[in-house]
């Protein structure tokens, strides 16, 4: 490891920590470093509080002088509430900035910088850039297409199943593995399924965990079958969304609506346009959106390249089954050369299950 | 790590260097320590040749008076080519003897450590079992079973697919991976599939690598459909035998071992018995079995508990479909909580894929 990455893994980190209480901001981190002692160290905390660099100026002082800054996204070049950062760097008489990442938006990306470049500070640019690229892939995302990340969620067996030939599914993955779900849940803003997840287990589709943040329930549901009786219409622990088709039961959808269900018609055939609903939570702000299947809505929104990562809890035991449901199902691909791969995929154990991460390329 | 384990690590990499050599023998090594110091190391290297605490002892000369010897199994008490190995640990004045594990042979077991306690050696017993049980565990069966070692493989994506709805299988996974499937077909006996995966991929079933050992080619095929021009019928790269039923076409049976084929009959049924196939096996002396699949192959041993290992080199990549096949068909289990868990199981990344060994729990 070199010293730029040294210092920007610590910046990294003081980002991470924040993960969560910066909404809608992404996450920031700042090391300054004056002949080889640091100096300052500092994290964007609160939307509407100093970003990073100002912290780490702050806390340096007069050391800034002449000093090193490490900075996990580009210094931003706007009015804010402590004025632009990057000028803020010049004023502290700041020598060198090494920038992970530049900024995601295309208005402003290379703005900081050129103002750094303009009053003689030496930049560098691509220190541990992927982290922080990974660090902030929603608001990234969010930033550029106004639509939300979106992660395809499953626990699946060995053998690739999420339920037996008669539908049990109770428990695939260990606790371990269940306690992260609900950890993912809280950092997504939205959680959808398909209606026959919600017919078939009547899931409460909530974070339950200390502290956790229910994300907004969305239901994919052509028709309205929803019953009203489900624990999503009733439990009041969340909002409930509901997609649905011009082919939806007028009456039942006033019922939901009398219930402070909102419902949104996104197509005029017989299935919810992903894309269409996509768009739709991108004018709700909704950043990011967990998608917890079945196989069949999975299939529709990979179909689509409309998946940004996903994450499978997978249980070291077999189940076995020709009907037993998978988690991704449709028609699938027709040429094995067509596969869609993943990138950066890592495997990490949690309790007894293994859980993947990767990110499809299209 | 204790110095035991210290030392029996040494003697386990000694006896698993020797894989592949000394069959049918089981891999063993040994470590002989006289104050601290190591005065002797040894491994079995070849059937008939001498097992390996005489090597270590050997080695060790006038350094066995008083020594410590770590052996990875329980030393002989039968006369071989250079006497039962527990005397001459005790005619060479050893005082102390660790053991990995006992002899696997019911008939023996026990044995060899008698003759040392009754010659007042202290005896360790269990220092890196579990190493030790798996580094023989094809050995470990069979002397005790007669029956094979039964090893399933498949390769999948990671939506637990082995072909697309069209049936398109090519390539699965990377070469570095499918490297690694000849490996292990060359260190098993024979490799097993069913007829439908010789009609559709024609495959020659050998191990394509330097020095690589054919296994027996096994097929299961109930009424012989082979086609007389296939590979593992017209190649002679390796034996070919085939297991059908009583209701097989008695004229193709003429055809296929006037070509050398060996034909079996194992069920009077429609389908060939598992359990029968291992029986024949085992009395042909073939000690370990890979099955290639197909799902309904897997899923009929799996059913009657007949896989000991299970080996999936998953590819990062996704396919979909309700209708691509996966590697475990069959009906399946009915409820998740009667599903089989595997025990042991390591992940480990080869290539861009990930080879799970695992071990199922009945």
């Amino acid at each position: 490891m070199t010293n730029h990455e040294f210092y920007m893994r610590l910046a990294l980190d003081n980002a991470l920590a924040m993960k969560g209480q910066t909404d809608p901001n992404p996450l920031v981190g700042a090391v300054i470093v004056n002949e080889n002692r640091i100096v300052g160290i500092g994290a964007h905390l609160k939307a509407g509080e100093p970003h990073a660099e100002i912290h780490a100026i702050r806390m340096a002082g007069e050391k800034t002088k002449g000093a090193t800054i490490y900075v996990t996204l580009e210094p931003c070049s706007h009015q804010g509430r402590t004025g632009p950062c990057a000028v803020s760097i010049v004023e502290a008489g700041i020598k060198k900035v090494v920038i992970a990442t530049l900024d995601p938006n295309p208005v402003v990306s290379g703005n900081g910088v050129n103002i750094l470049k303009d009053a003689g500070i030496e930049v560098i640019i691509g220190v541990c850039e992927e982290e922080s690229k990974r660090m902030n892939e929603v608001f990234n995302k969010f930033i550029v297409e106004k639509k939300p990340f979106v992660t395809l969620k499953a626990g699946s067996t060995l053998d690739g199943k999420i339920a037996s030939h008669t539908g049990s599914s109770k428990w695939i993955t260990s606790e371990a593995a269940r306690y992260d779900v609900h950890q993912l849940r809280s950092q997504n803003m939205g959680i959808l399924v398909g209606i026959n997840t919600v017919i078939e287990d009547n899931p409460e589709l909530t974070a339950r965990i200390p502290n956790g943040r229910n994300p907004i329930r969305l239901v994919l549901d052509s028709s309205l079958r929803i019953p009203l009786d489900t624990k999503v219409i009733q439990d009041n622990q969340a909002e409930t969304w509901i997609f649905t088709t011009e082919q939806h039961d007028k009456e039942k959808r006033k019922q939901l609506e009398e219930k402070g269900i909102q419902v949104y018609v996104t197509s005029d055939t017989n299935r919810a346009d992903p894309n269409k609903v996509l768009h739709i939570l991108g004018e709700k702000l909704v950043s990011s959106v967990l998608i917890e299947g079945g196989g069949s809505i999975h299939a529709a929104f990979l179909e689509h390249h409309l998946i940004d990562k996903v994450v499978i809890y997978m249980a070291p035991k077999l189940i076995g089954g020709k009907l037993a449901p998978t988690f991704l199902e449709g028609q699938g691909i027709q040429e094995m050369s067509d596969a869609i791969e993943l990138s950066d995929v890592t495997v990490e154990k949690i309790g007894k299950d293994f859980k993947w991460i990767g990110y499809p390329i299209y």
